[in-house]
């Protein structure tokens, strides 16, 4: 996969996701670069909806941009670095603010499978707490300890809440990044519509492992319908 | 009627499914041939917003299709099959993950009907759980001993919920088929809000049973402005 | 008011409330002729969203068409005669099936008013259970009995919901008609929010007889407003 | 700041909060005037959607069109005067329906802060009762005793809901205020859909106080989106 490739799938990503509201004025998507595991691409610091190629910076694994002079810059993307390094399978990163999940984040019930697509949920989105690193009082990821705070929180999973501020979800792909960051934002919503009906029924655990197992049919034919309704043809 | 009327009525179909919400980049929408009792009527495995005439294949009922070489066929496509040969008086069948429905799937909580135009969920829709064909954690429906399952689960219902996973709607014509899928998440949602306010007042039996006995009025209606709303004149 | 103004505002009713989803293919607005008291003005039986000046026929109180050969009637039109025969006030009758009203028809919960522009539904909208005319499983109402118990169920009040049907809103213009439908559905909304949270206040009785006694306050602006995004300038 | 470019984010606030429902055909938002506190620009009585440069007018505290001869004014602009003279830090008012904030001004649950960004919330929005100044049974602010009560009420907040009647938000700047207003509707969503799930955690009071002490990074960023998404480029 050349550069191009890469980015213009990062410009997709920031579309669609804006497109479903997952993403808003707010959040960022990565993308680890295929050939130097050591470096990462992310746009500037700018509305997701108005990013284009030329935006798109490339990063080392403490967050420096790699070309000197950068700026306007996500003060949170050492989130993206942190996450790198403590997983090496992942290779897209996304933070954002998703409406449906703030609800499990400030919540004991915990965001679990309702449906197969749902599977990396797994036993349930873990929820990382700031005041676990430290209690200053603000909820951003600023620091690298907070962010190495997250990376332990998020540990093998595929998404983790963060208390009283929103989520992170990763890929082996930026395609299956914002899959999974769009059907956790589905999910959510279901779950939530559940309860009000009473107990729940979430994925049992051998459903979960056969998703893990199993690689899901045509996932692509999600992103390519998803890109067509955020950017056209 | 003629074939090419039952394919622009199928494309009408996935368009307006898709339109509202039943169907996303997933799901998929059969008919019987009328003319042929064991043939059936579906698109390639696409997106269904995509689908265009020259999209829909022929299948006899074992879910083959009838001209060789086709390709790119939905896995699932043996749920049409079996409920075609299980049900003479279904002529289409529509296979999706409606969100509003998920909460349903996943729960003791019956869909019931909340006024006469869903008549058709009768005494509440039965919930198909795969595990009782077998239990190896694929949710999907892949096999002929799991979509007989779900059939035998349908038995004599216009709808049958797949724990974890959507729903299969039934019609004795697309347009019904069409009608009870998004009646049914149109209903699924008001019963969400009902049970919010407390213990919720169901058709009775003998409402239900009107209904089966009497043809609904002027049905086509609605079919002409969801087909005008989702593709234009 | 001429013919043609009176006619004007039915259409724009119709689109406007097709445009806020509180008439979708069905479902009917009526307006009293200005000058004759025994006649009402009601379009053919068609998707409400679809409807023009041709399409708007005159009726006497029993609900039959002045002019002779008229056909494609609404079978439901004897709600509007009955409705304008108990009911001297009122200049234009809607029946719907607003969806965040259906969860009121099947409760024993009471619509009543969240803030002052609902002080309308007073002490709580009726509910007309058609059972209390007959019992024949059919909830539409068909007859000029089903018809006179629904106008009793209305008495004096500005909406009555139907039990597992939809709803009947009246108002002493088109306009305000369709200002009563509109906010009935989004108090409908509010008030299930409501209860989420607890137990809900809601306006007192000095409160609503105040707005009772009481214009509105340049309730055009919102006719206009609503006219505007429906059918543009 | 010229007051064109006040009078440029005032019409720009205008269509953002109206398309984001924060305000539909009625509400309203002004802007003190930087150059002489003692003045404010609030637009005629109108669509805030509607609302262009020539409709803006200039208003003393006690709600005065500076300019003689002005006619169709906002009778509740009295709201703006009052909190203008008793909040000297306070550069915009907005008062408003918001749809999700309606079910927190009938209930004793208390909207707070979800996240870090909805901080200004404090310790929870208090909720005005117009009962508490007089009881006549008009919920509208329309006498200066009304909105001095209001004023009181909201106190240093930066919100204060108005029991059966809708809210005010205030900012320090035109924007601030616009952020604040829709970040109070959806904060207010969040909430109750967190609520569904159990027990709520919110900010904690170091939270609060932290996000009190430091200013939001780079907060155009989201009024710039909105503004396009509102108005085009």
């Amino acid at each position: 996969m050349s550069n191009q490739v890469l980015i213009n799938d990062l410009v997709a990503a920031n579309r669609i996701l804006s497109h479903h509201g997952v993403l808003d004025a707010y959040g960022h998507i990565s993308a680890r670069d295929p050939v130097n595991a050591q470096r990462y691409w992310l746009s500037r610091s700018m509305a997701p909806m108005l990013v284009a190629s030329e935006d798109i910076i490339e990063f080392d694994l403490e967050s420096n941009p790699v070309r000197a002079g950068e700026n306007r810059l996500f003060f949170e993307r050492v989130i993206h670095g942190e996450i790198y390094k403590a997983r090496q399978d992942v290779m897209s990163v996304v933070h954002n603010h998703s409406p449906s999940l703030i609800p499990f984040c400030n919540s004991d019930t915990k965001l679990r499978p309702m449906v197969g697509n749902a599977a990396f949920l797994g036993t349930g989105a873990p929820v990382f707490d700031i005041r676990s690193v430290d209690d200053e009082g603000d909820l951003n990821i600023c620091t690298v300890p907070q962010a190495k705070g997250l990376a332990d929180a998020l540990g093998s999973h595929w998404i983790v809440l963060l208390r009283g501020h929103g989520a992170v979800a990763v890929g082996e792909s930026v395609r299956q990044c914002v899959r999974h960051a769009i059907i956790a934002e589905r999910n959510a919503r279901q779950q939530i519509e559940a309860t009000t009906l009473g107990p729940v029924k979430f994925l049992t655990q051998s459903e979960i492992e056969f998703a893990q197992r199993s690689k899901p049919k045509d996932p692509d034919r999600a992103w390519q319908l998803w890109k067509q309704q955020a950017i056209g043809n």
